[in-house]
């Protein structure tokens, strides 16, 4: 956590946002809309989206309080919020860019950092400062405007990423508004936060859907499912997910991906090594060791529930 | 299936054990014993084990007739079913050996082959088509002749693996034996049982416990485990099972381990220079894939429980 994030209740409580601008009104940005007019920290809230229908059912809901275009939003708000698919992100601050004015700040709720820093860079130029990246870890089933609740974000992490352009003032107001939200902020770097999700969101999915592969694959591959069990069951879960969300992922997050994934078969190579030579020592070792991580990892998510 | 698991009602119907000697007398040995005393296919059950306690505390559940010593087992018995831990195999086998007859026929509950078989066929030299191997895929979490019960094995995978050295009328016992406990017989080859159990359940224990060694290494070990929430909880879930036991599986099953990881390091591999190569199309055909066969694995599993 740097300094910034921990802005006393009195700043907080002083935060306001005049006119909040949400790209992408549904869960994420509709969420982060409804948390802020909860809160009382915004004055008025644009709503801006591809579809009408969308954006008229979130005015009729109360989500947003006027539809707007990208343009008006990057004119006359003091918070832009960006809750589009992370593939639409280099379009938006295209169009975005243009029309910004000097006081507007970006943010967005994109689940992977590194491309959408890139895709900022290049068209934000100079302004690129202006932009302080989240990703807040916090999602549902369901989407669209009528999903949007304003306890979406409360006591669930969000990770800020500053950049070095940031000036500390854009950190803090960024910061604020998702503490606002009841947020627990967590400071990373691009890089960090990229290597972070790999580690503990993507790989899962990728080891899940590469086991499956590999059990399908093999010789014995009828055997296999027709012997398969509980255990099987739920370990491969998590491959039935959405094919085309979790190739974006994996795209989006490439170069983050590509580290953890070295890194990964650093382990399975050293594990497979110590097996061929039969040494007992080593496994055991780490299977003492994962097993101990996991415990602990287990009873403090326990104790912070309780 | 080889035909003589397909043995005919009639046949089994007929099948009968005079004399069945269980070694080990707690969840696996014990529940084997109750099922035939409860399908009337047996005379008497002789119980062998170290603890005296424990062999009279089955006598007095009933579950075995009478305590005796592996030499009265080897010569006393139609039928030995081994059910001790899979380390111990090999003294049985050399404590059995010297003092076979002729009509004995011996089956296991070990949960991996490769090894049982070697150590079996070190043993009992000539008398080795009297061992047919076994591995019956069933258990619970609760183990001691308290916990043996008749049904334990009802439709149940129990793999028979029947040797070269095997009399196709010592297969046919064996078979009509674990089929009279309920189970439904799979046939496989050693190599095809360590390989199919290498893949179905002892991968994932490997990879959620590498997986979970690989996050806490990682530079980023402490941000990891404060964001990771219930898809890494799942994932690594059964990384808490017992080091000891899951050392010693690996390590007993070390060949079909092998085999089985150089075999998905193929696939893991595969998939990395196709991210690399930003080949969006090879992994979403591979996670299309594996999504398909996990999909279409637990519909099997819903229809043939219902």
């Amino acid at each position: 956590m740097s300094p910034s994030d921990e802005s006393s209740p009195e700043q907080r409580s002083r935060f306001h946002v005049e006119t909040l601008a949400v790209v992408g009104v549904g869960l994420i940005g509709g969420s982060f809309a409804l948390a802020l007019k909860q809160a009382g920290c915004v004055g008025r809230v644009l709503g801006v989206g591809r579809q009408q229908q969308t954006l008229e059912q979130a005015q009729s809901l109360g989500v947003i309080d006027e539809i707007a275009t990208l343009e008006q939003a990057a004119r006359e708000s003091d918070l832009v919020m960006l809750a589009a698919p992370v593939g639409a992100f280099e379009a938006l601050f295209h169009a975005l860019s243009p029309h910004l004015s000097d006081k507007v700040l970006i943010t967005d709720g994109g689940s992977t950092k590194g491309n959408v820093v890139a895709a900022a860079r290049a068209a934000l130029g100079d302004r690129i400062g202006q932009f302080v990246p989240a990703h807040p870890i916090a999602g549902s089933h369901e989407s669209g405007p009528q999903a949007a609740f304003a306890d979406l974000y409360r006591n669930r992490h969000v990770v800020v990423c500053p950049l070095p352009e940031n000036p500390p003032s854009a950190v803090t107001t960024v910061s604020n508004a998702w503490q606002a939200c009841g947020a627990s902020l967590v400071t990373m770097t691009v890089e960090q936060h990229d290597d972070v999700l790999a580690a503990i969101s993507h790989l899962p999915h990728w080891l899940a859907s590469l086991y499956v592969e590999h059990v399908a694959r093999d010789a014995n591959a009828a055997l296999n499912l027709q012997l398969a069990g509980a255990g099987f069951g739920d370990f491969s879960r998590i491959a039935q997910g959405s094919v085309e969300m979790w190739r974006d992922i994996f795209m989006a997050n490439r170069e983050g991906m590509l580290r953890q994934l070295d890194s990964l078969h650093d382990v399975l190579g050293q594990a497979r090594d110590a097996l061929e030579k039969n040494d007992a020592q080593w496994l055991e070792s780490v299977l003492a060791n994962a097993a101990q991580v996991r415990r602990d990892w287990g009873r403090q998510q326990d104790e912070s529930k309780s």
